[in-house]
């Protein structure tokens, strides 16, 4: 059986739901969303996502018509249906249908569910970045604003890399769907202080500064890849995740670093906690 | 009876067309469009228009299904059954359904008509404008994204304003929906030269160049705007528009300037020659 996707308030088979091409999303590109998996039918860090949610909505205008005991309803409501014990949760909230295709009015809503494979051991032969000059808008903001990431695809392919890492003028930033940390030869696990998403895998690393790891947000740069031990990604969907390679050079041994590897089942503790 | 919209090659009734929520518009705000108008049921400067279609489609990594001669079949039939002579037309291109909701597929086509009234006088009060920090990605493709546009909108109302003036560290760029045009104490015309939409308006209006003005795209600044003698806004749907304060400071006499006048009246006879 399909799996339902909710549409403002209904509950429709997944491959039917849609908006009106009036939605401001179709005219302007204008919505935010938030993303968050379930392990075994239970959402991870479900409160930090609905805080950047409710955040984001609130940074762009966006009213959400229900508070958060009521959102929560809606999820468990559409979970409970699905039946998707291991999935990824997506809600997405648009500027609405505009009557003069600009101003904004009362948003849509939008959420589905995907079944999602979890991974629980790292993958040790990490991925391979490219670097790129660019400066998401709204960085703090998860919008739907993802034009010069897809774009990007065919650079990517062609330069054999896996994903590409932003930065404005040297000072690095993010990769299009995950926030980026280097460690330095003296431990320190830093990651950039300004100008990302506050991603919730980020934040809960954050959180480990001073047990036993030094974790900081700090202005880091194109100089500073050079000289990294270890280098790695973190999102929702990829926990944490080795960089190997950056522009063809490799970092540290090619391997999964060792602060990366001990990092990587630390988080999966504090995951597991939550499940 | 309600206008017809045309969505890939079907015609749906205007408040019933809808794309799938998979589309990467509304998942990644991916897409391109373009806008002409149509006066007493021609199109205006429509290959223009086409040109620029294709041309962003094309930097977008979109495929047209349409040839040239095929799409405007389809424009001048969805311009029959609707019979609005007076309108503005807008063809959106998406990034299509994706089923990893990053990758771009076969995009979806969507033609749209609207009543749109013409004006043929110059508006002489002008519009008052204010300038802000902000260089649009893509500069030089139609893209859907206005997040920023709409996003300061609230802002503009603040300050009193009708639009804004976009500069990159001082460089004047264009207005979100417009390009920008100032006109010195020497008669010289300039736009900038660069990191624009090249509107067709605008383009019109280089083309005049020579022709008892000088109309020139060269680098313009915010120190610029306090010298200038006039000033105005360029769109396909304004023509040429006055404009008549910047920042709160009065230019030229506060009235739409003498060279102003005379090119928008030229512009009419360009599109009435076209219509």
């Amino acid at each position: 059986m399909s799996a339902y996707t909710i549409v403002n308030n209904d509950f429709i088979p997944a491959d039917k739901a849609s908006v009106l091409i009036t939605d401001l999303a179709v005219q302007r590109g204008y919505g935010i969303f938030d993303f968050f998996k379930t392990i075994n039918g239970r959402p991870i860090f479900l409160d930090d996502h609905l805080d950047r949610f409710y955040h984001s909505a609130n940074q762009m205008r966006l009213t959400v018509k229900q508070n958060r005991e009521e959102l929560k309803t809606l999820l468990f409501e559409l979970m409970n249906r699905n039946k998707l014990p291991d999935s990824g949760v997506r809600i997405t909230l648009t500027g609405g249908y505009s009557p003069d295709g600009y101003e904004l009015v009362s948003p849509n809503m939008i959420i589905t569910q995907q079944p999602l494979k979890i991974n629980t051991e790292i993958n040790r032969q990490g991925i391979k970045l490219i670097t790129y000059p660019h400066q998401r808008q709204m960085p703090q903001v998860k919008t739907i604003d993802y034009l010069m990431a897809i774009w990007l695809q065919p650079l990517i392919k062609e330069r054999g890399a896996d994903d590409m890492l932003y930065h404005d003028t040297g000072l690095l930033r993010e990769c299009p769907r995950s926030n980026f940390f280097l460690v330095t030869h003296g431990n320190e696990i830093l990651t950039s202080n300004t100008q990302v998403l506050p991603g919730v895998i980020r934040k809960k690393l954050l959180s480990l500064n001073g047990q036993n790891f030094t974790v900081q947000e700090t202005p880091i740069t194109l100089d500073d890849l050079k000289n990294c031990k270890e280098a790695f990604i973190t999102s929702s969907t990829k926990n944490i995740l080795p960089v190997t390679e950056i522009d063809g050079q490799v970092v540290g041994d090619g391997q999964a670093g060792e602060i990366t590897v001990q990092l990587y089942y630390m988080l999966q503790e504090l995951i597991a906690a939550d499940s």
